[in-house]
């Protein structure tokens, strides 16, 4: 076997951003440096927009993981660029050539399910070009999983998560706190982001499901949502309690699939004369208000429940560390076309996080969702069930670099990024 | 001099909540435990309400006051009730019974402006049927100042104002790194509460006032807000950069003082044919949206800024129990018909609050809005007063009563209201 020449490892990350992505990217700068194949690490800004662009940092002989781990959102910025199909388009070739200039010998990209989408691409390109020429160097390309969304095939669960579970508990303990000080009728909706997977409102469901009585109502798209049920639920319920609080997904769905509170997209104009798009929560917060009129408010939680990296999950920043450093070894062994994923191990009755590869196919532009076992939301085996599962991604308070101010020592590369995105 | 009878004290929390009010209430039962004169600790749920309905929880020997002032919101509930400007209404007449029934000897409010206006007729009248019957034991009735607004004449700043402060600028440093990540032109718009007041966008605009960019644009209430000159300025900003945060009052207001977007209340129509009421935040993403037509989306954060208790400053949980002590000492001296405040001392060139008090009159119904000095926001010398009046308040973490997974250890007295609002 002729002696390896060390190369550039690249890492990109892509998607919407988490308070995880971060420790991943660690992870990789980690096994990276371990390694005496890599000559280099380079840093793509804005995920595969930098390859196209140019716009790279060079991170090789950065140790400064902790604080990179505890940087809220995404060091090397994201993008959302979806490859062509075709494989003979052109830009498959011009991201080879570019990958032979840098001499990338491996290239992890950090994602969800449409990054995913990019590495599935490159792999079937590379492969297709390996095979045409033998004789050419060509890298391997690795998934790195990522989404607040827990929704990736294979996954026990994905690096993020474990964060956004946590913000969404802690908020929602104290939103129910803040609800309760007023002896007056009142619904509080609060929205949670999910478009088609209910995981995010399951976290926020955990004051209810670990005992408690609230969130009253817990709704995720997996189950069709009835209006009128849910009207009727609200009108029993006031019967006995004051104050009511609502946790619904943003991506609730009626029996015929259809978005709840889709009608008022159509229905509604704005001051311009343009449709005004309000979000479900606003929608059942005027549903709630004509229909039943005691004092309603609509709460989104927005951006905030996945850049909190303040509330961020010690368990989860230290799986998302490990699944980067375990899947950058992988790749490093030539493993191509293959996602890292977070299995789950009960085996001495404890929890235990273990790292194995999916192949990617499995992984790219496809979503897991709540197993239908869990959706009668009111059955208390099913929510022993629901705590069992998340309650061990949540552990932990996570290390902060802030002062005694709350002023951030955070990580920001994206100030020398040529895209100026960043500043 | 007699020997004094020992009495009952009586404390209650009204107006909107906060992370500090169940702190002063922690100072309340601290300083009344300590007194001789005091023979039993009573808690009215939901305010004067509690009063006027006989709720009540006896507290005497409570002693977990760390877990109190951990507490979110308000462990007593709290009510929005006017009192009517008739003192011969017989309203009163009936809460002085209550009181006398209850041997009380001296009352406690906790609250904020609207509260005032309750602590200030309640002490009108005790001082007439003082003057009138001279013979008739009387109870003294002293304000404890509550509210994130920061918004009450005679105090230096509020109990409450430093923990929402906290709160609104770790988020802002979390939304300026989850809005970066992206290399395209983006608004970002953050309403933050303050209908009439600024001071809590100030707390926002912390990073930039801090030395950094962002947010971009700061604009409170007390400022008029030109929608043309905001644009402009969005379009130049844009020519330097990608991405644009922009930090909003829920008040502003245009030259007039007509609400900015005030016009979109009456032009947009829900799907159930209504008015279609929609904040600031909302009014400029549509205005942006429309005039610019970059990506652009508006965040409200809502009920969390006032709310988040695991985010509140260690010095606005410690002053507001401190206030809450000293106003107890001074309502048990005979102290009536005042409020207790925070003053700021810069003695031996450090910070340090002071406790005094303020005639009641001063304090009910009015606001404190942010000096005129300050409105230039632009100016390097205004920031660092800003800077030096806001640091100060939100300095250290406060501790929290929460286990490793995030579940709060609090208080929950509501349970025992016969209101049963906090169920």
């Amino acid at each position: 076997m002729a002696a390896v020449t060390p190369k550039t490892l690249l890492v990109g990350q892509s998607g919407g951003p988490s308070c995880a992505i971060n420790a991943t990217l660690a992870g990789v700068i980690h096994a990276a440096s371990e390694s005496e194949k890599v000559e280099r690490i380079l840093g793509t800004f804005h995920g595969i927009e930098g390859v196209l662009k140019d716009n790279t940092i060079d991170l090789t002989g950065f140790s400064d993981l902790e604080k990179l781990t505890a940087t809220p959102a995404m060091a090397l910025g994201s993008c959302r660029f979806k490859l062509p199909a075709d494989q003979d388009d052109p830009i498959y070739e011009k991201i080879l050539n570019r990958l032979d200039e840098w001499n990338v010998g491996w290239f992890l990209y950090i994602g969800g399910n449409d990054s995913m989408d990019t590495v599935s691409k490159l792999a079937a390109y590379f492969e297709k070009v390996r095979r045409q020429h033998p004789e050419k160097q060509v890298p391997t390309v690795f998934g790195l999983p990522k989404t607040i969304d827990n929704d990736l095939p294979g996954c026990d669960h994905t690096p993020g998560y474990g964060s956004a579970a946590r913000y969404l508990s802690v908020t929602m303990q104290e939103l129910i706190r803040d609800t309760a000080i007023y002896a007056l009728p009142s619904v509080t909706i609060v929205e949670i982001m999910g478009r088609n997977a209910g995981w995010l409102t399951l976290a926020a469901g955990l004051p209810r499901f670990m005992g408690g009585c609230k969130p009253d109502i817990v709704a995720i798209p997996e189950v069709p949502f009835d209006e009128d049920a849910f009207l009727d639920r609200i009108r029993m319920l006031q019967k006995e309690e004051h104050t009511i609080i609502v946790a619904v997904s943003e991506g609730l769905r009626d029996k015929n699939g259809d978005y709840v509170g889709s009608s008022s997209k159509s229905g509604a104009v704005d001051v311009f004369g343009h449709a005004y798009l309000s979000g479900v929560g606003k929608y059942l917060e005027h549903l709630v208000k004509h229909k039943i009129g005691c004092k309603v408010r609509s709460i989104e939680l927005n951006l905030m429940q996945r850049c909190s990296a303040h509330l961020a999950s010690r368990t989860d920043l230290e799986e998302s560390f490990a699944v980067g450093a375990y899947g950058t070894r992988q790749a490093l062994e030539g493993v191509t076309g293959k996602m890292a994923v977070i299995r789950r191990s009960e085996e001495n009755g404890g929890y235990k996080a273990v790292y194995d590869c999916e192949e990617i196919e499995k992984c790219a532009n496809q979503e897991l969702l709540v197993p239908e076992k869990w959706f009668n939301l009111e059955d208390k085996t099913v929510q022993k069930e629901i705590c069992d599962y998340i309650l061990p991604l949540i552990k932990g308070e996570a290390k902060h670099f802030t002062d005694d101010y709350g002023n951030y020592d955070y990580i920001n590369w994206l100030q020398y990024s040529n895209a100026e995105g960043g500043r």
